[in-house]
């Protein structure tokens, strides 16, 4: 091995203990059986599972692997920032900044070309601007709502979501893909009907 | 959504549920800081993130998607087998047709053709007789060693594991990577010289 190879696996290694640290940090979705809360390490698992089986529904053709990355590594800046849940409208509102600074710090623990490759596949989720990200932000979407179907709307009642907020979440995935959007109404209004969403004017 | 296309949608549900049981299988090996220990979905997804950061450093070319894939789904089968530790040689020797059950019944729920595909995946991956089963394999053993560096040989000193038996192992990522198991020796050096495997003769 030569001293520069050295040096550039002494850091791959660094920033591969580093995420080991997203194992810790949970989100508000259960688990099946409500067991535990998931984490975020799951969470991208499942997702990038679903985008590989899920494919033929996108609306648009996308890079699989591309796809699958941005799904593995899109949470990694909550082991410094943490994860904001989607319906705390006052926490998402320093989400960004705390986001940004996280990014600054993590991603610059690899050699120089790979940190910027997976800051950018970062800054291509968020931005959502590209069929890898629409179809990245569907899986965000529809694997806790899988979780909380199965669990009969027991994170939504936890937490006294409205349908109204859920739907704001949710629509997003239309854009990656119609099909997964069509079935994620037809969860909803089953949910709906059996009373598991906060009433507007409760 | 025609009546053939939800149908098809619903199998791949019912296998993207089944596979939630994945987060509830630990392993042997401990998070960094030995927080507790690690389970098959945090595994598989830290192993696919490794294929994708240090696939330069593998002997042969490999298919970068068909790889990750494979590391995302190889441990699948121990929803219903278990997890079987490396070096616990009596419960080895029925891993096999603990797993190959398991195989059998998990990746049915799937639609026929994605059923086939993982379960070819996964055979792939047993047999470790391509290019991407090899890497899938280096990182198989990477990973955990990676952890169990920095948590200064503590797995190894619980269960009393000999410097023999974890070579027997890690000499599987070299058909894989001779880089990455050159790293391998060097950090056994490392530990055995700070005492952290049981003397063969103890």
């Amino acid at each position: 091995m030569t001293e520069e190879s050295r040096k550039r696996l002494e850091k791959q290694i660094d920033f591969i203990l580093e995420i080991d640290n997203e194992k810790n940090i949970f989100r508000q979705t259960s688990l099946t059986g409500r067991i535990r809360k998931e984490n975020d390490a799951e969470h991208a698992w499942h997702m990038a599972i679903m985008t590989y089986l899920l494919r033929e529904y996108a609306n648009e053709p996308f890079d699989l692997v591309h796809t699958m990355m941005m799904c593995l590594i899109h949470d990694i800046v909550e082991i410094d920032a943490g994860d904001t849940y989607a319906y705390d409208e006052e926490n998402k509102k320093s989400q960004k900044e705390r986001e940004e600074k996280a990014a600054d710090r993590i991603f610059r623990i690899l050699p120089e070309d790979q940190g910027k490759e997976l800051r950018a596949l970062f800054e291509e989720f968020e931005a959502n601007e590209t069929a890898e990200a629409h179809f990245a932000h569907a899986m965000d979407n529809f694997q806790p709502l899988l979780l909380n179907d199965f669990n009969e709307g027991g994170d939504w009642q936890e937490h006294q979501v409205t349908r109204k907020q859920v739907d704001g979440r949710q629509k997003g995935s239309r854009i990656g893909s119609e099909l997964i959007y069509e079935k994620t109404k037809e969860i909803l209004d089953k949910h709906e009907a059996a009373g598991h969403f906060r009433k507007e004017d409760d």
